[in-house]
C-alpha cells in the first residue's frame, strides 16, 4: 500500500478497505469488535513506554503500533464519518 | 476548525496543532502522556458499546469519541510519521 | 458492604454478587461485557495520572478507580477461578 | 506460589511482593507504571474475545490474562488500600 506525499484520508481508507476485502475480513468488522481492536492496539502502543523513561521508548515500535491504531481507527471512520465531530469545539479538560 | 471535503491529514494535523498552541498545551504533550491519552479516549469509545447490543450504541456518541481518538492519534503522528509503517504488510492475525 | 480486617476474596465476591443481584444486573454480565468494563475502569484509573507528575495524582481518586477495577475483575473471577493461574510462574518480561 | 483454599488478599499481596523482590523489580513499580501495566493486561484479556462470539473465547486464556490483571491490581492495592472504597456505594450507571 502506497500513499501520496500529501495524505488523503479517503484514499487511505480505500486502501485499508482493499486490504480488508482481499482477505474477506469485513464479516468480522462490526463496530463493537473494531472498538475492541482499537483498545487492544492503543494498549500495545502504551506498552512501548512501560517501565521506561519516555526517551528510552523505541521510535520504530511507536511508529509500528501507532500505524495499527490508525488502521483500526480508519476502519471505524469508514462507518462513522468523523469530520464534523473533529470540527466541533474540543473539550477543555487537559489542565 | 473546518476541513475540506477531501480530507488532508497534514491539514488536520496543522489545525489540531493550532488548537493546541492557542491553549499553550504543547508543554504537556510528551509521547507517553499522548499514548496514555489515546488509551483513555479509546476506552471512552469502547464504553459506548458497554452492556448493549451493537445496534443500540448511539451513533452520535461513537462519532464524538472516535474524533477524540483521532485527536490524540494525530498529535502523536505529528511526532512520529506513520506513513511508511502504514505501507508495510498488515499483520494476518485476525482469524 | 463491610469487609473483615482479614480480607477474604470469596467473601468480597459474595458481597459484590449480592450488590449485583439486588439490582438484577447479572443479565448484562457476560464475560465479554465484563472484560470491556474492566478496560473502561482501568482507563479511568490511568486518567488520574494523565498530564501530571505521578506525585500530583490524587490518592483518593486512585483508590476510587482502583476499587472499580477490582469490582469488574472480581465479577470475572466469579466465572473463571484465577487461583491456579496466580500460582503459575509469572512472566519475566518487565525488564 | 500457593494459595489457601480460602483466599486471603493480604497473603496474595505478600506472595506477589516476594516474587517482585526476588527479581528486584520494585524500582520500576511507581503507581503510574503500574496503572499503565494494568491497562496493558486488561487489553490482553479483552483480546481473548476479539473477533469471536463470547462462547468461542478460550477459557484457559481468560484465566491466564485475568491473573495478570490481578497481579498488576494487587501491586497497586499494596500502595493504595482499596477496602474502604470497595465499601462505598457502587455507581448505578450500568443501565
Amino acid at each position: 500500500m502506497t500513499t501520496n506525499s500529501h495524505s488523503d484520508i479517503q484514499e487511505i481508507i480505500q486502501q485499508i478497505l482493499k486490504f480488508r476485502d482481499e482477505r474477506d475480513w469485513a464479516q468480522f468488522h462490526d463496530a463493537r469488535n473494531l472498538a475492541m481492536c482499537l483498545n487492544v492496539e492503543a494498549s500495545e502502543l502504551l506498552e512501548v513506554f512501560l517501565w521506561k523513561n519516555p526517551e528510552e521508548a523505541k521510535i520504530e515500535k511507536i511508529e509500528e503500533e501507532l500505524a495499527d491504531v490508525f488502521y483500526a481507527a480508519f476502519l471505524l471512520a469508514e462507518k462513522y464519518p468523523i469530520e464534523k465531530a473533529l470540527g466541533s469545539n474540543k473539550k477543555y479538560d487537559e489542565l
